[in-house]
C-alpha cells in the first residue's frame, strides 16, 4: 500500500524534528547536554502535586476529576489565570481563556483557526521552531517579521499576495525568548502591534517564559498595550499564549490562550472537535498547586535558573574563542551564540559529540528559510555550575577545532 | 476587528454540537437525562487511580511524570496495549501504537493526516458527531459508506471525483457504535475492506466501546481481519482507534492508534507539532490502573451498564407508542430510537424538556446529510433503574403528545 497516495497536502511539510532527535541523547549519561529546553525536575513541586493529587481524587472531587469536563477548562482555574492576567495589565473575565494541553496546542489551534495553504504567517528570523512545526500543519507561506519595523506594511502584504495568499498574523515570543532569549524592548511591542493594525491581521504572543525573569525590569505584555490603545480586550487582534510548563511542570501539559471572547468561543469549537478538553484531573492539579505555591516556587526557580545563567555568560566569557558572539537574556532558559560566518552549528555538534561529549541544538532549524547555519542554542536550565563550567570549556576547545 | 477576514477557510465548518449544549442540562438536578454518552463516576476505580498518582508522584517516579516526555507515547503503557491488541488477534509490537489524548485526538489527527480540502471520507448514516466534528476542520466531502456492500468501489470513486478530490478512508464504529449501539456483523467488516482495496483507501475503526460487550460474540476488529487476510500489521490499511474513557476513565484523556508502524511515525510527527505529548503522569497512571484493575474492573462495568441496558429495553417495550422502533445493542451506551418518519427528534426534545423534563439527544447532527431528522439517541450508562424506568415512561408520554 502506498500512503502517499493517501496523506494530505500537508504532510509534505512533516519532518522529524532535530530537537526530537537530540532529546535522545539525553539518556546517554557521560554526555554533557544544553540541547532540551527543559525544567530542571529536581525543582518540581513535587509535594504540592501530590497533596493536589490527593485532594483532586478524595471522595467530594473524584467523579469531577475523572469525568468529562467542558471544552473551555476547568472555572477556578481560569479564573485564578484571570488573575494573574490582571496583574500583567490585562483586564479579562473567565470567557476570556482557552485551558490548552500545553502552550504547544495553543499554537496548533491558532494556526488553524488562521492559516489556509498559500497564507503568509510572519515570524521572527530566528523563532521557535516547535511554532513552525505547529503552523506547518496548515500549509503557510512565513514571511520576516522585523520588530525593529524596518520594512512596510504594503511590502509583507504584497509580498503575501504574490504567494497566493494573506498575512493572517504575526507570531511573536516576547520575554527570553526560545531560542535566543533576547526580549522585544517597549518599541518592538508596539511596532508590531502598528504593523499589525495596517495589515489587519492577528498577532499571537507567546509567552511561556514570562514568570523567570531575573533581572531588568518587566515590559508589558502586547496584549496590555493593545487594551492601553482600544480600551477593552473584546476589541483587540492580539492572543496571547500562556504556559504552566515552565513555571510549575510540563507533564502535565497545561497551557492556555488569553484573547477577546469571539475569538476564544470559536477556539472552543475547534478544541471540542480537536481532543473534547485538557484532563480534566490535571487541571485540577494545576489549580491548587498553583493557589497554594506559585508565587514562592517560581522566586526559587528565578534563583536558581539566573545563578546557572550567570555561570554561562562567565563560562563563556572564559572559554569563547573570538569571533563567537552570544545573548545576555534577562530570563528564561536559553543563551544563542553565533559563530564566524563560514561555521556551521550541525557540523560542530556532530564533531563536539564525538570528540568532546557535548550537545546543544544547531540554529538553522529555528529559521524558517534555514538561513544562518552558523548559530546554536544552549539552555543552562538543566545543568548545574560544573557542568555548565566543564560543558563552555568543551564548547570552546570543539569551535576552536572547527574554526 | 473583522476576524472573518482572519480565519481560515475550515472555520465555516466550525459549529456548536447539540450535545455539548445538551450538557449544559445536566447540571439541573430535575431534568431526567439520557443525553450524553458519560460513564457513572460512581463506577471509576479511584482507589486505583489514587494509589496509582502516589506511585507516580513517589521520589523515584515523579521526575519523569512530572516532565516533557516523547511524543509516541509511555513505554510501558504502550507495551500493556501491545498485549491487548494480541489478545484482539492483532499481533504488533509498541512501534505499532501511539498514545493520543482520547481516541477523539486519535480521529482528529486521522483527518488531518488523510483529508485535503475536497477529499471524500465514507462515514455510516449516522455516525458519531465526534467524528463528522473531527474531520470537518480538514474540510471534506461525506460520501455514505454502507456495510450491506450495496454500492460499487466505481460510484464511489466517481462521486469522490466529482466532489473534486479523491476518497481517502472509510470510518467505521464497529462495537456497539455511538449513537445506535449497532454492531458491524463479519460480512460487513470484510465488505468494508474489500472496498477499501479496490479503492486504495485507509480503514479508520473505531473501537472505543470494544470492552463493553454484554452479550453475543465478540467480532474479530476489521484490523485482525485484515492482518489474516496479509499476514503483517505493516501491509494493512487499518487503522485502530482505543480509549481507555469508557473502561477507566475519560477524565485523563488517553487513547491510542494502533496500525502499521510507517503510519503511526507520521502521526508521532504530527502529535509532536500540536501538542508535544500526551500528559506523562496520566499515561504512567493509566498503565497502573490498567495493569491492576482491567479485567475485574471492565467485568463489574459490564455487569452494571447490561443491567441498565435491560431496564431500558424492558421500559421501552412497555411505554413506546405503536411506530417506534428501537435498537437491541449487545454492549455499549446507547439505544436508537426511530421516530414515525413526520416526527422530529429535536422538535420532541423540546417538549420533552418543558413538559417532561426528559433529554436526550435528537439524532439529525449524527447524520453528515442532516437526513432522518425523525430519531434519536438514548444512552443507558448514567441513569439508575428507577430513572430509566421513569424515563422510557416519561418519553412515551412526550412522544405520544406530539403524534
Amino acid at each position: 500500500m502506498n500512503w502517499e497516495n493517501i496523506f494530505a497536502t500537508r504532510m509534505g511539510r512533516m519532518k522529524a524534528s532535530e530537537i526530537r532527535e537530540l532529546l535522545k541523547l539525553l539518556d546517554q549519561p557521560d554526555i554533557i547536554s544544553f540541547a532540551g529546553g527543559i525544567p530542571d525536575p529536581a525543582l518540581f513541586p513535587t509535594e504540592a502535586f501530590q497533596d493536589a493529587m490527593t485532594d483532586a481524587l478524595s471522595p467530594q472531587n473524584s467523579s469531577a476529576a475523572l469525568q468529562y469536563s467542558v471544552s473551555e477548562g476547568y472555572g477556578p482555574l481560569r479564573d485564578w489565570i484571570v488573575e494573574q492576567m490582571e496583574a500583567l495589565g490585562i483586564p479579562c473575565t473567565r470567557d476570556n481563556v482557552l485551558i490548552t494541553s500545553g502552550s504547544q496546542q495553543a499554537l496548533d489551534y491558532l494556526g488553524k483557526m488562521m492559516l489556509s495553504p498559500g497564507d503568509t504567517a510572519l515570524v521572527t528570523w530566528p523563532t521557535y521552531m516547535g511554532a513552525l512545526g505547529a503552523f506547518n500543519a496548515y500549509e503557510p507561506t512565513y514571511d520576516r517579521l522585523m520588530p525593529g519595523g524596518n520594512r512596510s506594511a504594503d511590502d509583507y502584504a504584497k509580498t503575501a499576495e504574490a504567494a497566493g495568499g494573506r498575512v493572517k498574523f504575526a507570531y511573536a515570543s516576547v520575554d527570553f525568548a526560545n531560542p535566543t532569549g533576547e526580549t522585544l524592548d517597549l518599541t518592538a511591542r508596539e511596532n508590531i502591534l502598528d504593523l499589525a493594525e495596517v495589515l489587519d491581521i492577528a498577532v499571537i504572543e507567546d509567552s511561556a517564559y514570562q514568570t523567570l525573569r531575573y533581572d531588568g525590569d518587566p515590559i508589558p505584555p502586547m496584549l496590555a498595550l493593545e487594551i492601553a490603545r482600544k480600551g477593552s480586550i473584546e476589541e483587540c487582534r492580539t492572543l496571547y499564549c500562556g504556559s504552566f510548563s515552565k513555571s510549575l511542570a510540563p507533564g502535565l501539559r497545561v497551557g492556555w490562550v488569553c484573547g477577546a471572547a469571539s475569538v476564544i468561543s470559536q477556539l472552543v469549537l475547534m478544541k471540542q472537535a480537536a481532543d473534547l478538553h485538557s484532563a480534566t484531573l490535571n487541571q485540577m492539579a494545576i489549580n491548587s498547586v498553583a493557589r497554594s505555591v506559585f508565587s514562592d516556587h517560581t522566586a526559587k526557580l528565578r534563583r536558581t535558573y539566573s545563578a546557572r545563567r550567570n555561570t554561562m555568560l562567565d563560562a563563556l566569557a572564559e572559554h569563547m574563542p573570538e569571533g563567537v558572539t552570544w545573548t545576555k537574556p534577562e530570563g528564561g532558559m536559553f543563551v544563542w551564540l553565533t559563530l564566524p560566518k563560514q561555521m556551521d552549528g550541525a557540523a560542530l555538534l556532530k564533531s563536539a559529540l564525538e570528540t568532546q561529549k557535548l550537545a546543544f541544538v544547531p540554529g538553522q532549524a529555528f529559521y524558517a528559510d534555514r538561513s544562518n547555519a552558523n548559530t546554536l542554542r544552549l539552555s543552562f536550565s538543566l545543568a548545574d555550575d560544573e557542568k555548565i563550567k566543564e560543558g563552555m570549556k568543551r564548547l570552546g576547545a570543539a569551535i576552536r577545532a572547527q574554526m
